[in-house]
């Protein structure tokens, strides 16, 4: 497969997915001395591989509070809910994030306990982490190890709240899942550099998805098309474009849906029934098409925003070919001064 | 001004602020039972503007728990903090759209106490609600009058809670508050009529907005800018511009800011500070321009969405003239089955 080295891929997921009995071992032990919410913080990419957590939360707990938040908004507002009771929950690859140094520095004075995945080793964020967990990452697998991450995490602190029996099925299961994730790439790498050929000079892309998988919509718009190809894009629920967006699409207006194995999925078939009326130009990428360690539908709902990604990841690196626009080039971000 | 009965809107306003002691009267006698949480529920402008409630929430209550979800969403994943024990939110234009009644029906028929406002009378919803409160209102003036019921519910719920002392000095002020947006959309309006010239054949506008406001910049993305007019946007909050919107930024980029009065109104800053290097084509909507019948920074904080609606309303209206487009034509929402 075109830019990808898989040795490296399976070394990756497989050191995050093995940081599971340190992970274990911090919210035991949280639990023990009991807390009172948990707080997701991020900022962009981080921010949005949280809201599947939310919603898997919402769909499973009615036990745990939690709140996802963007960073500097977290900051500057004043969260009420927020107490030295409260379990903080961070990602970042660099180590160096502004906005979420900032933020865990915070929370870490306030006598929060702060949990922290890192790809980067020995970086600033280490001073404000009462748990570290790193792993190494880059930008074109780092969800597989956010995830692996958080997923492990919430699981951990549902099952001790008695709300997930299952806990020990799905971390068995989540460890066999790198080569699924390989055969899942390759499976729709020929898909996605075809696509890639016919998405070379497409200035303007809708992003549909709904449920667990809406933070993944969100984070491939905004992270991916925005910002690592400057190609315009809307991301929008699968819910809520029936209130605005549906009247913009014509006959070649490029939709892209993301399609889950949660409780939404028919949501996304309203939205298919609707653009294939009037679009020739949708394109699907269906988590449910890719074969999992596992065959429960409640795992499979689980896992489902690292398949996306992980699938979705192979659109990215052949665009960046056809379209001569590597992911890393920014021309403001870190550049210049605001 | 330019298509706007300036009675007929006072009248809108004052009925819908003179449902004060209906909704006090609710409130009191469900704080009086109980109450486990509160549900915002809607779908496109009424799931928008309950944003801003979520956030005045947050940044004033550490007791009650309150959820903001989208109506299809909230029905399909079966949210597991929702119970008998729920209050559940509605607004409604029309009293029969479909998302709503259903899940009005399925919240009342769980035990739980649906309150609704209404612009309809005797319409589907009544049916579902164990609380109603109606008043006249149409598209161009409906955000005040929901605005006027759900910030005084809201506010009712955090006084009886012991939360929001000035209670009686905000719908003091408040019941003063028609001719004050009046003079706000006198003093927009020529400003507004202008842009509309000058956006007439514009394609593509970023609306950015953060805090109380996020959910105005959503709203009048999708809901004026995509619906009503067919233009293409990118909402995108203050916070998470920077990380991967701001790549798409050129010197002919319309960036619209909803500048607010809230704790975020730094980051709204930083925004301004960043696209003012690069675009020549920034537009300002400030609350904060803008008299009203308090000084109280709270107050004219919790506003400050009906506030921005008011003041962009005369934007919608001058933008239907210019693009010969009126506000009220679909092609496909409510046109064609899906």
């Amino acid at each position: 497969m075109y830019d990808i080295d898989l040795n490296h891929y399976t070394e990756v997921v497989d050191k995050a997915l093995a940081l599971r009995p340190q992970i274990e071992a911090a919210v035991d032990k949280i639990c023990e001395e009991g807390y009172s919410n948990i707080f997701f913080i991020g900022c962009g990419g981080t921010y949005a591989h949280s809201l599947p957590m939310m919603y898997w939360l919402e769909t499973t707990s009615s036990r745990i509070n939690a709140y996802s938040v963007i960073a500097a908004e977290f900051m500057a507002m004043g969260h009420k809910k927020f107490s030295k009771d409260s379990v903080c929950v961070f990602s970042t690859r660099s180590g160096n994030t502004k906005e979420i140094l900032a933020a865990a520095k915070f929370c870490k004075e306030a006598g929060a306990r702060t949990l922290v995945y890192v790809s980067n080793e020995n970086t600033p964020i280490y001073e404000f982490a009462d748990y570290i967990f790193q792993s190494p990452a880059e930008d074109p697998n780092l969800c597989e190890a956010i995830y692996s991450y958080s997923i492990t995490l919430l699981a951990r602190f549902m099952k001790n709240a008695g709300e997930f029996p299952k806990y020990d099925e799905l971390v068995e299961g989540m460890s066999k899942l790198t080569p699924y994730l390989i055969r899942a790439k390759e499976q729709y790498d020929p898909f996605c550099q075809d696509l890639a050929k016919k998405f070379k000079d497409v200035n303007y892309h809708m992003i549909v998805g709904g449920g667990i998988l809406w933070g993944e919509a969100y984070d491939y718009a905004m992270c991916i098309l925005e910002e690592m190809q400057w190609i315009k894009t809307k991301s929008i629920h699968a819910c809520e474009f029936f209130h605005g967006t549906l009247e913009l699409v014509e006959e070649d207006t490029s939709v892209i849906l993301f399609y889950g194995e949660d409780e939404t999925r028919p949501l996304m078939d309203r939205v298919s029934n609707f653009v294939n009326k009037v679009s020739k130009e949708v394109t699907v990428f269906d988590t449910k098409t890719v074969e999992l360690p596992f065959t429960d539908p409640e795992f499979r709902k689980i896992v489902s925003p690292m398949v996306i990604y992980t699938i979705t990841e192979r659109l990215s690196a052949h665009l960046a070919k056809e379209r001569n626009h590597p992911l890393t080039t920014r021309r403001y971000y870190r550049q210049i001064e605001y």
